[in-house]
């Protein structure tokens, strides 16, 4: 019997494995192959690397690039056929399963003025952030939200929703978030279609922003619908001026972070913690020529640029973007920001899998000591 | 011997102590107290009532009746000599502990242009509640924070506070509201005059609203000051701007609280919680002609009337209000709230100690079942 | 008009208040009053002391003085008009409000063969520490508990309970502890007697500390009944023989706690918390000779001696203690308690409002700096 | 260009992608590709399945086939060489992770008495359950934890732990189980080796299960070491003995799970929460010949025999299990347990990913409806 080699993965340091194949062994590994089973020693250094490699490729896609392919996507499929109109990110590292960085998957949408998508609900948690077009709403769970450039609204596990384009609005193009590579590795995702393919309004228009958008503020709601026990957040649009002037005033403090600048979580306004259990998001502000130091974390990451052009360099390599520009961050790769301007300041929306870093205890963070802080660009 | 009646709790209801002196038993009960003991049946009926009679009566302080007495102060004493001018609203029922309502103080607070009070620490936690005047400021922990008419401001447990009025400014005067009394009821009460009677401001003026005072935004700070650990707000000052319009946003819904109209509680960003353990505070719009529904709930709550005229009815008593009045509720007596004002909204500002009847588990609510829900007026 | 004076309560310090009575301050303060307020200044120095003064006493109750009289309460009066037998404990400084210790209840309470008090609910919070005999039991919402000495059983806010000793046992005598004054205090209390004066028995004898008395373990209860929602432990019966042996467990390790001895609080096991919201509970083992060091803190303490002999110094007078006395801890009274056996452990249950102070945020403590530690005794 | 067709996935459903190849459409597709895009329209079926598809095969490894090459091993290789002798069960359809299930490594170690493996740290979290042998022993951040038969020691995320078996012991087999996978695929796993590959014993051995393991008690520890702010449990050792205690009490309740038997989770004493937070693990008591429901639910789950012999079905397939006999079962697929005996209990300790299901907000759970929830064995 041939057997393949099993020793590629030895290091000859104390308390890692270190065995080399023999005739013996290898017909011992053939042994435990069939009995469902292998020995430890030949995976070992495999499966416990002393730190994470992403299988994620840092990678920019930018807008000039795919916005024609975008919208032509209009032109050479129906929302009947395709369900959605929407052109994925294909990280070069993750093909198999679809994925932007990491876990996560984004898309960009485009849907025409009258048009709207079918209800239905799934266990993967979604967001979308609208990046051009007017007239643009989400239905969730009866709430609907009407949406501009740069709002962000959720649809989380498990909650039905639908997107459209009012018949006054003009042709929108929106950035989908959703955590569909996770939800199935972890083998829990279920999918609904609505029976009625459309769903009720049944509360007013941007009731949620009304009730729960204010600042520092919890409403007296009366009944039952006063306890909520979502593990989601009850506000499920926030928009951009409120998150902007918040931002330019902290930035106006002259203090600013080291490694993100002027940066705000959004949050669930119950609880604080992040807006779903497997999707936070932030907006950041680079003041003019502000440019952060590099830092690495676990935790894979989504920018979409709502504002400005800079560049940002990842494990040594430089990406310049402009607004509406995406790029994405893997985990424990170095990264810093920088904004290009000297006058204007530049915003980066984000989301990411940190709330599931956090939730299992798996964040690390580690400032890059060499190079005062900033890396060398390759 | 002649010994006191011990029976004047009896009850005639199974299940409840019952028991007639007789001579034996006086004997007995005597000689239980010289061992610092006694007979539950004699106090039991008492000490477990069948409800909570609170000890507070329902009052209203008019400001037209307060304020030149308030302002006179500042003739009578100066503010070295009296710590700080201020008139204490006594509630009949609670003199012995100067309470305004239950175990909540509050009192009416001047202070010129260019006065200062000493910078000191205690256990109570206290907040202010700005009435009239421009200029005022509190520094908490070097943070320094303007206030503006209907802004309040906290100075929790333990913080190194002090309160001032620029030399640019006009004569203030504000609310304060304390758990003065509760924090000695508790036997908890500490008190530090600060080594230089005032504090350094070692912050960005009003810093704590530009960082924490965004909509459901958490800010990203760097470092050990990231991780807040207090078990109160790092938002200390909450603006009447920002309050009024979610209030106004809200009430355009159109189906407000039966009970309550529009209110929303002022919560810790943190956490979604209340403001402080002990106090927790709210601003409630009533729409022009509205009159809530009645209701009883436990725990004290202080009002002061921060926009419109109207009235409140509170065990069958009516309290007429207008703009600065101040009025209390005590526990589990009915109460309902109404705008007198067709055109104009009206708004309650509140503070109470919901916070502690929630942690100890003791809240309970009740509406009014009779007469459509709505109080016959005695 | 003749006032009386206002000025007893002057500290020559700057930062506190020292404004002395004139003839216009009294007229002043006599107009104050009849606005149903008062100055601040006259009070401040009064309700802002510089720290915590109990109005409670360290008191000891010894067992032998109270037995006799406990158990004469049998022939004296019937459960049926007594409601229950019991001897409470008055301390001297809070007669007025029939409590042992600051907002703290107790009392002894006896029953015969047989006998069995009705069943009712409050909001008080209540828990029962078996002193002696056989054959008590307690209902708690339809779970019955059988009950041996230093066992002790929950009765939470809002439960049905009702205690009585089976025909087989002997005559009982149960130490009671419940937060009767604090619950008046906060105005908070209700009472309901129990429509059939009685409770079935709804699930199996001591299911309890069978389903929720493991080491470290959670059950899984399958539908509604798996999801606890009440803010007290469902594990009703703290028994005796595996707390001690815990304890004697944790003493072996040699290494204990210099202020407490090796001290174990009982928690609920959903949530590692206290047992209720308002009550904490401990069981505490001197080693023999242990004589542990002074501290003081906020909160009140009821002890109760479980086993051995021994004393406690507070506020430096010395209290000797024997099996089953009982004595009282004021708060921030320092505080020590020595095993007089070198031969035999002594344990101490007490019972208290650390959950109070620890939700209010009101718990502080400091060490005995001087004298080594250890108080002179007066 | 040859492209290779896209329109795999179609499904004939309202709200479904059903898209098919077109010439046109292909030439987009290979445009979007260059792009580093797609069409989610080509993949959106497959990656929002309808419920999930485990990539796992449930499978039964029985201890009479493994044992013997496990103890082989002990002859193959040196503990030096590698690192750990462990065999490891590898899951056909997770052989590219090293899975036994899901996202869940597991193997079987074996050491000799007198050996020790060298102290590490990593961010994969690890329990050990004690399979045969004497004299086992886990160090923990310098707690020493000697191990019996069914015992069962936690080395969580970051802490420094080694592993040995007594000089004076027996050859030790023991099960590893680790979320090595999962912390892989988030791309968080950090390996350090202990700068001396053996750390000190700095605490009373045992002394984990001597503080941290009474009956729903809390240690009052003095000091900073009072305050465990770590996200896993403080206990680390779970004793057999205690928990076949406890699940004989609460089966003798005689009103068991339908689904599970009696089963008790082992939870972290200071929260009742998982004793980590990736991996949770549970004990569970087949009463003789008790045979429960079926139903599904999401998570990855690995069984060990404890005690007694039986048969599972998942999915259909029936497996036959005796003592120390391991199966697993991927997440959603209908199970139910049996005890084959009449007479004696069968006990099935089992690990698994829960507390990240819960976490994330991915539970679910279904009972079977057909068949009186028995399910037809193929
Ligand atoms: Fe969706
Ligand atoms: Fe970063
Ligand atoms: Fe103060
Ligand atoms: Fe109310
Ligand atoms: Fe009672
Ligand atoms: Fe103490
Ligand atoms: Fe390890
Ligand atoms: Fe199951």
């Amino acid at each position: 019997m041939i057997t393949k080699p099993h020793d590629h993965y030895r290091e000859d340091i104390p308390g890692r494995a270190d065995v080399a194949d023999t005739p013996e062994l290898l017909d011992y590994y053939a042994q435990l192959d069939a009995l469902k089973t292998g020995a430890l020693w030949t995976v070992a250094n495999k499966i416990e690397p002393w730190h994470p490699k992403s299988a994620s490729v840092p990678t920019l896609w930018r807008y000039r690039d795919l916005r024609d392919h975008v919208l032509r996507s209009v032109d050479l499929v129906t929302p009947e056929k395709a369900g959605r109109r929407v052109i994925y990110l294909n990280n070069p590292g993750r093909q198999d399963v679809s994925a932007a960085v990491g876990w996560l998957y984004s898309g960009l949408q485009v849907m025409r003025p009258g048009e709207a998508a079918s209800a239905h609900a799934h266990s993967a948690s979604a967001l979308r952030f609208i990046m051009e077009g007017s007239g643009a709403y989400t239905v969730v769970d009866g709430h609907k939200m009407t949406l501009g450039v740069n709002d962000f609204v959720l649809t989380p596990n498990g909650t039905w929703h639908e997107h459209g384009v009012s018949a006054k609005g003009s042709t929108c193009i929106w950035q989908d978030g959703l955590d569909i590579p996770l939800v199935n590795s972890m083998e829990a995702g279920f999918y609904v279609v609505h029976p009625e393919l459309r769903q009720a309004v049944t509360h007013p228009v941007d009731d949620s922003t009304a009730t729960w958008g204010g600042v520092a503020l919890r409403p007296q709601i009366h009944g039952a619908a006063g306890t909520w026990t979502k593990n989601y957040s009850p506000l499920f649009k926030y928009e951009w001026a409120p998150t902007y002037d918040a931002l330019q005033r902290m930035a106006s403090l002259g203090d600013s972070n080291p490694f993100d600048g002027t940066l705000m979580h959004y949050v669930n306004p119950l609880t604080g913690g992040p807006v779903m259990p497997t999707i936070g998001a932030s907006m950041q502000l680079l003041r003019p020529g502000e440019h952060t130091l590099a830092h690495r974390h676990t935790g894979s990451f989504v920018y979409q640029v709502a504002k400005g052009r800079g560049f940002s360099i990842i494990n040594g390599q430089r990406f310049d973007w402009q607004e509406r520009d995406i790029f994405c961050l893997p985990s424990w790769m170095f990264h810093e920001h920088a904004n290009a301007s000297t006058t204007e300041d530049a915003c980066l929306f984000c989301f990411h899998d940190l709330p599931v870093m956090q939730s299992l205890g798996l964040y690390r963070e580690e400032a890059l000591a060499e190079n005062g802080g900033r890396q060398p660009v390759a």
